[in-house]
């Protein structure tokens, strides 16, 4: 099950990355390396933060090769990407979004690191390669502004982070539950309180 | 004395995050992760480039606690941020500089590196939390184009590096030293020479 | 010959961050600091990635210092610095393309690691010292645009990681390789396929 999460979220933000360099125009391989980027930086960036060996982010070989031919395919047809994506790309974002900050979570956790890692890694595995992504694109990320977005996260990174989760059952819960959160934070435009300066 | 340094420079750093997202009319996440990024993010770049062990950066829970409870009331009471912050935010931000490039400095030297690595870890820890802030928020970094500011980072990054700096005495002096020189810099509008190409 | 290869491609990554500086009107601290990103950038980043002791990083002691000497110069004589670069700075550019590019792939094959980690590094190590460049600038980075340029590091990262170089002989001839073929691109605008949505 754990294998077909990280594989779902990691071929949805393959095509999340796809998609922006696509709208920006980049060249075939602006189109890969967007991809990539989105898909693993994530992840790669809290490795580092949580002190993971990096070695493990090589061994990854199926999914690079899993990643590539789906970049590929909708290079080739975008029209199919734009007909999986959806309305913006929300339906497999938000399920990357769920899985890889579940998985970010859980990972902290089996370092022994406190509850504020265990956040950090959430927030920074859901959300840290589409934040570089649109650095990189030149865009203002849109997780900082959106509908609830990030904040979702908070929901492993708590739940994992104080020791809640114990099966796999409740793991396949909190993802469900992040993505179906998210996906009514877009279509009811659920967003939270902010200020305004005068 | 030098926790309650390091207190400061991250309530300021964290104040500063809040301004921005506030300017930028983030929502209340958006203001958080902005805080905490400016607060926590140049000790975590310079960290992972001198080599501390990446758990040092998850130990800190009570500054974590700290920094979340000063954002949380600047968010509330924006009007206070305001005033507290005085013009620009410079005041503050100035102690945090000093502050955090004399941690810095030390922090590369007890590591046995070299001179260069101080330098590096002095302005790093100084502005780096700055640098992600701007680079996330869609502002060209400011430390590249204001009145002069990275460059007092020298002071602690030669000073400490050349293993001048023996005694808390000399610590207190040049955070000192760094913070008045930045605040003249921007009351008198000092700057660097720079040239044009035409 | 490595060590010459790695100062010209130093020099070279030095030179293009002190034009994107003046170009942007940067003082003489934003001058030094563009250029040691750019030059040193990419190294740090693959560094990183592929785990690499960052003690490692502050060794270059005598490339640090060359590269502080040919910034002195360069902002002083800003006219050679234009002489120098040639077209767009595209000739020196392109040798440390070549020279970091291989350098990245070799460094991650003696870490044993994996091919994606060579082809990963050898575009990093050559182009990411600039993609920081140009995120810190303000500007979207240029090799998602340009004619064709971060796609010659899979040459060297092809080639080292699938371990077909193994004298100094046909390291050489790889470095001219991606030298050559970068120049091509710019002077005969070859590029990419790139796909356009309506």
């Amino acid at each position: 099950m754990w294998e077909v999460l990280n594989m779902i979220g990691t071929i949805a933000f393959a095509l999340s990355g796809v998609n922006v360099a696509l709208e920006e125009r980049y060249d075939l391989m602006g189109v890969y390396i967007l991809g990539f980027i989105t898909a693993f930086g994530g992840g790669a960036v809290r490795n580092i933060l949580i002190g993971v060996p990096v070695s493990e982010l090589w061994a990854q070989g199926t999914l690079f090769t899993i990643a590539f031919i789906v970049m590929t395919i909708a290079f080739i047809f975008p029209r199919m990407l734009k007909w999986t994506l959806l309305r913006r790309g929300v339906f497999f974002d938000a399920i990357g979004l769920g899985a890889f900050s579940v998985q970010g979570a859980l990972y902290a956790q089996s370092m022994g690191l406190p509850l504020s890692a265990s956040i950090a890694a959430a927030a920074l595995t859901g959300t840290g390669g589409g934040m570089i992504r649109d650095v990189l694109a030149g865009r203002k990320p849109l997780f900082l502004q959106k509908e609830i977005y990030i904040a979702w996260t908070l929901i492993p990174g708590l739940t994992v982070g104080l020791g809640w989760l114990t099966g796999p059952v409740e793991v396949l819960l909190i993802v469900a539950a992040v993505v179906t959160l998210r996906l009514c934070s877009v279509y009811y435009g659920w967003s939270l309180p902010r200020r305004f300066q005068h």
